[in-house]
């Protein structure tokens, strides 16, 4: 129990001693834990952002795994301070849909918002609930206090839905970009199940429409496409994902965050084969 | 003891294999070492940087924790590398004043110049000692090795004074940029007592002058702010920050580190209060 | 062996959640693994800026870490995964010669393609085998996996060599810049003896010239320069670098990785001293 393993996902990004202090609150509470950053780069501010980063990365860690989850807008209002437990897992956050797309992935679920004031660190700035409340329940979490100590259950917790598609016809269908990586990849909101003819074997024509540049190939990996040429392929997030060979897409079709991508794709063959899962 | 925990605020950056190296160091003397990452980002050569992150994280550790502070523009000179003891920490660094805001902290003090060499690497290059000297001790001290086998202790240690704000008259004061934030937020060095009627109830009048921007709002949380507005805030580190709701103040105000600030403010009245404590 | 050490080089960047996705397949596995990052911003894509990597860091590192290097063009294709083991090392990685520098520096060496699939997360995406297999090999071998388990050993895994400089003439070489480091240093491909009359006491006569900038001093370290004035330093890493003391080097030339490095000397005593290693 005492070499339980806290991640964090914030935007508190790596160029100051703000991570350093959240880890130093932890540690103090119990020496034992075992931190580890799942990404402190989240972009400033973005709730959608920080939703996409921890729901992406999770279901990998153990049972029993305290996730902190501190994209913070809100910090010093009445915005609650909750902790969530699913069948698995363990989730500190403030209360402003940080965790919708955990929310979406769980079947049971507790959340409770967090009023025991006692295990805060005295005290409590009014910007900074990353270090003096959230490090500081992640610490006594750690070493074995309870969610049920923490407050009581709520239901009407802040929860939001990722950006869905628009189909506009049977044939086509608007999406946009979710986030771009650091290998320029465009990672769309789009799932293959929503294009199923474009990853159906034979593929059916299609033409995917993102800035500058417009796509009618599928590959399967990276090194299939020739030089400059962009491609879509099912990401390891599980959705449709526009790259190209050992170059930026996002900046070939000069794109970013939030841009539009417009689909027009074949009707699905009479009995579609599933896209595989990936 | 053994799993004792370093943590490691340096300028090495996180782009290039040389906090590898400084870890692999410390894990070779001392496998059961727990190393922390602070901030590893601190900005090149930037010793007042360097003291600030170290001064704002390392109070949040556990007692015994041993904190590699390496920020070392005089790298390979007679600069002196040092141990530095307090009542609860450690702190390895080189004695170019990184430890400058630990010490202003501390009341019981004693810096020792490092000289035993055969605890080094060997050889010792000329431009990397945090790798080949500092890694070295941390690992060995980790491993039990008191600071009094280091070398003797010194008084001459170098110490500077952070920047402090200048009274230019008992109404008006200027300050300036410590630093900028990942969030675009504006760290002064102005401490809520040095413009006490500014946090008084109710606050009196004033203007802050920053870059091309004047504020005369204080609010309690960034969500209180329209957008676009630029307010003053007691920040988590203790100093008045400029702020903006979920805008980066730096850009809108045009300024960067080192930048003036200018305050002219009413006089405090008669039994002000007490800036709340942050 | 249950805490063993798990190193990670890649060029997953520290933006999104893979690496914390990837920590979390290894913990799933071995709760127990100590993960230590020693590089997860290897330039995207480029292969030989992680072997430079991996190689000036993994010799710290104590005997039977697992250090796991993925960069990784060719995912999905069928480029092996190996896993190379050294007298005192393992390394799990593609076999795209991302090795190569450690393979120069290793005599005893066994590479194994690793074909063991049931060890792999199932399904195995196409994009991210740094999470579906590497990570999961990692776990594995953490957990007391042994080589022989993964696969049958190979000998035709690929390798490169990294870029060695020119003899032009007795007195003259064109060499490349490497690597520009956090600082500006700039990392040529140079070796001391590749030139060693700079080196010697008296040093000979000679000139660098690189971008836009000649340049035509050694210094030990970097305060011996004056504002605003390159030098030559023999580095951490045992190559030459270009430096300036608190500038970067690299923007004062005006040159970035691949730039041409043009070397000119006298020719070396009669009898030469070795140059100080560092």
């Amino acid at each position: 129990l005492a070499q339980r393993i806290v991640t964090l996902t914030t935007d508190f990004g790596v160029s100051e001693h703000y991570v350093g202090a959240i880890k130093g609150v932890i540690l103090s509470l119990n020496p034992d834990a075992k931190i580890v950053d799942i990404c402190n780069s989240v972009q400033s501010y973005d709730v959608l952002d920080g939703a996409i980063t921890i729901a992406n990365a999770y279901r990998y860690y153990p049972s029993d795994t305290i996730h902190m989850v501190v994209v913070d807008p809100g910090v010093g209002t009445t915005r609650r301070p909750i902790v969530a437990t699913t069948e698995r897992h363990i989730f500190l956050a403030p209360d402003n849909g940080v965790l919708s797309l955990v929310y979406e992935r769980e079947e049971r679920l507790s959340v409770r918002h967090i009023t025991s004031e006692h295990f805060f660190l005295n005290p409590v700035s009014n910007t900074f609930h990353g270090r003096d409340v959230f490090a500081a329940i992640a610490g006594w979490m750690s070493k074995g206090v309870d969610a049920i100590k923490l407050g009581d259950e709520i239901t009407d917790f802040v929860r939001f839905s990722a950006p869905k598609p628009k189909p506009l016809s049977p044939t086509s269908i608007k999406a946009l970009v979710l986030r771009v990586d650091k290998f320029g990849n465009i990672i769309t909101n789009l799932r293959p199940e929503d294009v199923p003819s474009i990853f159906q074997e034979p593929a059916g024509a299609f033409t995917i429409t993102v800035g500058k540049v417009t796509i009618n190939k599928v590959h399967q990996n990276y090194s299939q496409a020739s030089p400059g040429e962009l491609f879509a392929i099912i990401g390891s997030m599980g959705y449709v994902e526009i790259s190209a060979n050992r170059q930026p897409a996002a900046a070939l079709a000069g794109v970013n965050k939030g841009a539009e991508v417009n689909v027009t794709f074949a009707a699905a063959a009479a009995a579609p084969q599933a896209a595989p899962a990936q």
